[in-house]
C-alpha cells in the first residue's frame, strides 16, 4: 500500500472533528456498574506446559454482565513476590490460543494476563470464550464489527470492552499481583481495547501500550480504506442504509478517540504510514487526544505489522521506565 | 471456474458415502416439538407499497424456540379464494429486503411467503430478524457457518432450519391459504432450507424447488472448493483442529443429503457444473437420495448463478403441473 | 472502493467543463430522421408465460435505420384501459432476457416496454437483437464502447441511442398506451439511454428515471477509474493513440451531459459515492445540466449497486407523483 | 500455472474424439469461392520508415467477400530476385501495428506479408482493417469468439479465416514473390490461422509454422481453462444456453483439428505444458491429425509464451531446411 | 487452497521415484571438509535485552568456506549446568531478527541457537549475515532458489546448508552446551535445513524437528504448485530452458529426500494437506525415506501454517521424551 | 491504472527537491577509474544465426572491476564502413536473450551493441553474465534493487552502471565503429542506464534515448506506487527500518535525476501517465534536470508500455536527425 492517508507532517497536526456522543459517560458507567455487581471472584488453575521457565494458569473471570471470560496468566517460574501485571488484548479474529503463544512479557519479568476475545478465535488463533449475550439484535455483516450495532446496548464491542475493563480489575486482584502497577497492551483490536481500558479505569492503569490501534476515528476510517474489518461497516450500510445514523452513533460509543481523552497513564502508541487496516490518521487523532505523557512510534514503511518486535522492545523499555 | 468437480457422467452416478449421524431424527423431533410448543399465532399486517397488482403483508411468526421471525407475504391483489402458498428461503448473507424484491410467484398466481433469515441481512440485501438465541457457544469464524458449531444444540443452522419448518407450518395457517398446496423453494442456502423443510415436514409439503442448494455432502465439499461459505469451515478447523470431529458431526446434522432422504414431495433441483460455491457432486448426492419423483436441471456452463430465471420458469412449470 | 472521487460537498457543485461538440443537434436530427423514414409499424405478439397476473408480448419495432429491434411488453393482466408506458433500457452486456425478468413496473400498474440491446446479451442476460449495421469501421477493443468509435456516424452508441428514441416513439403507438404518459428508465447503460431519450425527444417523455447512469462526463471518467467499460476506452487509446482526439470527439456525441441539457421532463437520478464503474462526479455533472425539475438520490456507501430496490421505490413514487 | 492438462506422456497419445461437422468441405469451398469471385488485384504501395535494411509496403488485398484487408509487406532492401514469402497472422486482439514491429523474417531473407486482423487491433497493437461484414447476427460476449456464432455463415472466424486464405493467394501473386515457396505462420490465433490456411489451400503452402495455436479441440478446451478467449464461449453459453448446440456446431467449423487433417505441407508446431490460454492437449490433438511430415516443440515450463524467440529460431531452421 | 495434492491415504504410501545424483556424498564431504578446515572458534558476546528470564548472546561462527555467520543464543537466565542445545533454522526470506523473537525453547529449558540466513532478511524479518561468496554464477530469478543454480558448486543452498551443519558443530562447542544432546529444528526452509543437518552430521544430532519442510521432492513439487518459492524455478526455466537439466541436477543435490535417507536421529515432521507452498507429497516422500524412528503430524485443514504452536508443543514433547 | 500521479500540467512543472549526495562525483570517478584500470580489450566473435541481413557477434568486454560482461553486436550484413553505434541496456529481470531479439537498430543501419545485465536474465529473457562481485553485503529483498544496498560501494547498481559506462567505452573501440556517434538507449531499467551513461561519460555520448526510465526521484517514487521493483525497497525497509537512511542514501547515488544533470547530449525521453512501475513525476524530474536539448514523448493512456514501437520510431527519427 503506497502512502494513501495524510502525509506525515499533516498527521502530526491531525485531530478528529467528531464530538463524542451524548451520554457517553453514563453509558459506560452503567455498563461497568452492572458488570461489577454481577462479578464473582476469578478462578485460577495452574496448567501443565512444556515450559520450565514460565508457570501458566488458566483464569476465568467475570466479564460483561458477569459472564465468564477466559484468560491465560503466565508468570516467570522463579518469581516469588508480587509482580506488575501486563493485561494483553488480542487482535481481530484471534482467541487466546495456548500459553506458549505468550512468552514476551513473562520472559521480561512481568505477570502477563492474556484475555480471550469472546466469540472470536476462528480466524487465526483459537479461542475458548463464548459470547453468551450476543442477543442477536438485528442483522449483521459477517464479522464482529456490526453485531448488534443498531443500538449501543446490544453492540458486540460494548461487551468486549467491558470484558477488557474487568480484566484489568481482575489483574489487580490476582494472587501475586502488584495492583499498583497494571499495564494494558495489545495491537490492532487489542490496541483499541488497551485505549478503552486506559480511559475507562484510569485509576487502575499505570501505563498504556497500544500498537496500531483499531476503532480510531471510525467515521473517517471507513471512507478511506477498503480493508476489513472497517469495510464490514460499509457492506452493512450498503444494504441497510436506513439505519446509517443509528449505526454510526453506536460506533461513536466505542471510538478510541473518545477513550483516549480520558487516559491519565503514560501511553505509547504506534502508527504505520502504509497501514490500510488501521489508517494512521485515526491513530494520530487518538494520540493527540490523550492528555497524559505520551509517545508515538511511527513506522514509515510498515503496513499493519506496525513495527513488529521493534515496537515490543520500545514498549518494554517504555514500561520498564514508567513502572520502575 | 473450469470443470473442477466430477464429470457429468460420474455425477449422474455419484452418491454420498456418509452415514447420517446417530440420533438425527430425535434431534430434529425434539427441536421442532419445542418450537411448536412455544409458538404463538402469526401476526399479519398489510403494508403499503407502490405495487398495485400485488398486496403485501408483513408477517411475524414463531420460529425456533418461539422466537419471532419476520417474513413478507405477497399475494395477487385480485385473488379472492384460497391460494397455494410458496414458501421461499433466502441465500447466504441476505435478508428479506423489501416486498418489491419478490414478484415472481405472486405474478404467477401464488401466495408467496418470503422468510427473513435470522441474523443475516448484512451482505447483499437487508434483513429485519435478530437471532436472539445465538447463545454464542464458543468461537466462530466470521460468517454464519461456524456459529455455535461445537454442538448441534447451539448451532446456528439448527435455529434457521427450525424457522424454515415453522414458516411452512405458518403458511398452512395463513388466511387465504390452501393448506393442501404448500411449496418450498429457494436457492443456495435457501435451497438447503427447502430440502430441509421438505424432509422434516413431508406431510405439509407438496413440492420442493431447490436451486443449487448449499450444505450438500459437506465433508466432501469443504475439501474441493476454496469458496466461501464452505471455506469458513476450513478456516475454523485450521485454528481449532482439536474440535474437528465435533464440528463435522454438528455439520452432519444439517447436511442436505440427510434431509433429502426424507422428502416425499415431487422435487426439482438444479446443479451447475462450474459452481465452486455449491459444487455439483454434493447436489447430485442430495438429488439421488430423494425417494420421491424428481427432476434435476443441469447447467453445464453456469457457476453459482445456476440457471437464473430459466430455472425459475422450469420451477413454475414443474409446480404448476404438480399442484394442478 | 473507498471514496475515490470528489467528496460529496464538491460533487454538489461539480459541473462538466466540456463544451458539446460542433453539430451535435444536426447529427442527432439527421440520424433520427433517417430512422423514422425507414420505420415500419411495430409487431406485437402475445407470448405464453407461467405468469397469470401479467400479460407479455414480444414486440419488434424499427430502430436505427429501420432495423428490427426486439422488446418485451409486460402489462397487468387485469388492465383494460390505456396505461402509461415505462420504457426501460438495459445495462451494459445484458439483453432483454425473458419476460419473467421484468415484473416491477407491470406489478405497479404500468405497461412496461423493455428494449433489447442490439448485439449485447452475452455477458449476464441473453438477448435477441442483432446489430446488423455494425459496419465494423476500424479496430475495436473487446466490448461495445469502442465499436466504430473512429467516427460518430459509425459508432455503436449512435445506433443504440437511436433505438432508444425509437422505442419511446413506439411506446406511444402501442395499443393500450396512454401516449401522454411515457416514462424512460434504466440503470447504468440503461440510465444513459434514458437521459439520451429524455433529451432527444423531450416532447414525448413525461418523466426520466436514471439510475447511476453511464457515459457521463466521459473525458474525466476515463482518467479516474480502472473499471470497465470506461477502461475499454483507455485500452483502445493505448494502442491507437494517433486517433485519440477522433475517438474522444465521437464519445462527446453520446455524453450524457449533452443530452441532459435538453431534458424538459421531471427527472430522478441516483449516484453512489463508491461507484467506480460510473463515478459520481460525472453523474452530478449530468444532473446539474438538467434544466427541468429534478431530484438526485445519493447512496453514500454503495458501489455500482446504486441503491438497489430502494431506488426503484423512490422512482415509483416519483413517477406516480408526476404522472398522476 | 502448474501442470493442469494431461501429463506429457498422455499428451503424446492424445487424439480429439470429435468428428468434423457435416458439410465442412462444402462450407469452406463455397465461402472461398465467393471470396475469389469478388477479389480485385492487390494494391501495393511503398511506405517510408526509418529502416534502411528493409523496404516496407502497405498492401491491400481482397479478403472475405472481396472486402479490403490491409497488410504490411517487408522485404530485405537488398533483395532483387523472387523471394519465398512468409505470410504471418496475428494473435488475438492485435492488429498489424507498424512495419517496424515485423523484422524477423525479412532479416532472415524472406519476403514477409503480415496480415491485419479485421476488427481487432484494440487490445495490444493497433490495426487498420474494419470488419465490414460483421452482420451482427445475434448477441455476443465482448471479444471476437462469439460474434455471429449462432451460424457458421455469420461467424467472425469464417471471415477471418477466409482473409487468411486470401492472404496466401495474394502472397503468391505479389511482385517479387516465389509462388512455389509460401510459408504460413503465426502464434495463438495466428497459429490457428496458419493451420487453417495450410488445410484450406494445401497446394499453395510449402510449410506451416504454428506456435501454441488457438482454436484446437474447442469443445474440450472450454471446459479445462478459465482463461480468455476460450472462456468467452463459456460466458456466452451461460446466458444463452438454449443455443449451446448451435454455438458449438459453429465452433466445430473453425476447429484447428479439422484443418490439420487436410494439411499436406511439412509443419512445425509448439505447445507449452503450463499454457492455460491454449491448453496443450488441443494442440497435440491438432498435431496428431496432420498427415504430413511434422515436428512439435514442447516447452515444459512455459505458459502462453510458448518458447518465445527460441521457437522462432527453430521455425527459421525448419523453414530454411524445407524450402531449400 | 482446496486439497490439490494426493489424498491422505495415497500420501501415506507416496515415495519419491528420483534417484540421488551421482557423487552426492563426495560433493557434501568435500564441501564440509573445506568449511571445517577454514573454521575459526566461534565468538560469543552477551547482549542486553529487556528480558530478565533469558540471557542472550550474539554468536558469530564460521560457516561455508569459513565465512562468518551470525546467530542468537538464548539461554534460561537461571541455568547453570550444561544444557541441551536446540539449533534453529529460519524460513525463506527471514533473518534472525532480534533475540526477543525467539523465546519458546529457552522458556522450555533449552539453550537455543538461532542461525541467521545468509543474504536473506529482506522479506519478513531482518538479518545480519551477508553472503560473501555469492559468486554470481549466471543469471537468477529474483529470490534465492536459483542463485548460482547452474552448478552445485556455486548454488546458494550449498552455502546455506553448510552453514547449517557448521551451526550444529558450533552448538556442540558452545560453553555450557551438552554436546551429547543437540536438536535441529525449523519450519519450511528451516525444516529443510534441519533435515539436511540431520542427514549430514548424523552423529551430532540427537533429534530432528522439521515443520512443513521445503525442498522435498523438488522435481515433482515445481509441477504441482504455482506458489513461490518453488515457482521461482519455473520462472527461471521458462527463460533458460537450455539449462533445465543442469538446473534440476543442481537442485537434486539439496533435495530433502536425499538428506532424509541419511538421518539416524529420531525425527518429527509435519505436513499440511492444503499447503501449496510445501506440498505434502514431497514431505511424505522425505518422511518415508528416514530410516530412523519417526513421527509425522498431519494437519488436514492447514495451509503453510502447518500446525502453528500446536506443532511446537508436539515437538517439545517429542524432544523432551527423546533427550531425557 | 487510472491517473494516480500528478496531472500533466503539474508534471510539466515538477522538479525533484532532493539534493545529490555528498561525494557523488568522487564516488563515480573512483569507481570508473578502477574499472578502466582493470579493463582488457573486448573479445568479438561472429555467431551463426538464421538471419541473412544481419551479422551478429558475441562480445565480451570488461565491466565493473574488470569483470567480463557479455553483449550482442548486430550489424547490417551489407555494411562496410564505420557505423554509428547504439548501445542498448535492458529492462529489469531480463538478459540479452538471443541476437534475433534485437533487430530494430541494425535494420535501421546502425551497429547495435546490446549489453547483458549481470545476474539478471531469470524473469522474462535469459542472460549469460554472472555478477561475480555480488559481495553479498548484508540482507536483501528478493530482486536486485536492495542487493548490497547498505553501502554505495557494495550496491548492485554501482556495478551495473559501471558496466553500462564501460559498454559505451567499448562501443567506441569496436572494429567498424564510428566513435564520434555513440547513442545510448533502453527502456525502464535500461532507460535509467542510458541516463546514467549519458551523465557519466558525456563526452562519448552523442544522443540519449530513454524510455520510461526507472530509478528517477526514488525517494518519492517508493511512496506513490505499490508496484515492483520500487516496492522492493519498501519491503526491505519494513524489516530493516534501522538502516533506512543508509539505504536511501545509497539509492541517491544511482538516482537518474543526478545523472540527468550531467548529460550534455541531445536527449529524448518518454513518460506514460498511467505507469505505476515508473511513475511519470520522477521521469519529468529527470527530464527537467537535463541541461541539454531535449524532448519528451508523453503517452497519456499508457502504463509501463510507454509508447511501444511508436516511441521507437520517434527515437529513430530523433537519432537520425541528431547524428546526421
Amino acid at each position: 500500500m503506497a502512502l494513501f492517508d495524510l502525509p506525515l507532517d499533516e498527521l502530526r497536526e491531525y485531530r478528529s472533528v467528531r464530538p463524542e456522543p451524548d451520554g457517553f459517560d453514563d453509558f459506560w458507567a452503567g455498563t461497568l456498574s452492572w458488570a461489577r455487581r454481577a462479578a464473582l471472584p476469578p478462578k485460577v488453575h495452574e496448567v501443565a506446559t512444556p515450559l520450565k521457565g514460565i508457570t501458566s494458569y488458566d483464569v476465568t473471570f467475570s466479564g460483561f454482565a458477569g459472564q465468564p471470560v477466559r484468560a491465560w496468566l503466565n508468570r516467570p517460574a522463579a518469581a516469588t513476590g508480587p509482580l506488575p501485571v501486563v493485561v494483553e488484548f488480542i487482535g481481530y479474529g484471534g482467541g487466546r490460543g495456548l500459553p506458549i503463544d505468550w512468552l514476551v512479557w513473562a520472559s521480561a519479568g512481568y505477570a502477563h494476563l492474556v484475555m480471550d476475545t469472546r466469540g472470536q478465535g476462528g480466524s487465526w488463533r483459537g479461542g475458548d470464550t463464548p459470547d453468551p449475550d450476543d442477543s442477536g439484535a438485528g442483522p449483521s455483516t459477517p464479522g464482529f464489527l456490526t453485531r448488534g450495532v443498531l443500538d449501543p446496548d446490544t453492540f458486540y464491542y460494548r461487551r468486549l470492552i467491558t470484558d477488557a475493563v474487568r480484566a484489568v480489575e481482575t489483574a489487580a486482584e490476582l494472587p501475586g499481583a502488584d495492583a499498583s502497577r497494571i499495564v494494558v497492551t495489545g495491537g490492532s483490536q487489542g490496541g483499541a481495547l488497551a485505549l478503552a481500558a486506559g480511559g475507562l479505569v484510569p485509576d487502575l492503569v499505570s501505563a498504556v501500550v497500544s500498537k496500531v490501534p483499531f476503532l480510531c476515528d471510525i467515521r473517517r476510517a471507513i471512507t478511506i480504506t477498503d480493508s476489513d474489518p472497517f469495510h464490514e461497516v460499509v457492506r452493512f450500510l450498503r444494504v441497510n442504509p436506513h439505519v446509517a445514523e443509528r449505526t454510526l452513533n453506536t460506533l461513536d460509543h466505542v471510538d478510541s478517540v473518545n477513550f483516549a481523552r480520558r487516559i491519565t497513564a503514560p501511553s505509547i502508541l504506534s502508527a504505520a504510514l502504509m497501514d490500510a487496516v488501521c489508517p494512521p490518521s485515526g491513530i494520530f487523532a487518538a494520540y493527540h487526544a490523550i492528555p497524559a505523557p505520551k509517545q508515538i512510534e511511527v513506522y514509515e514503511w510498515d503496513g499493519h505489522e506496525g513495527g513488529r518486535s521493534r515496537f515490543d522492545i520500545a514498549a518494554l523499555e517504555f514500561v520498564d521506565d514508567r513502572l520502575r
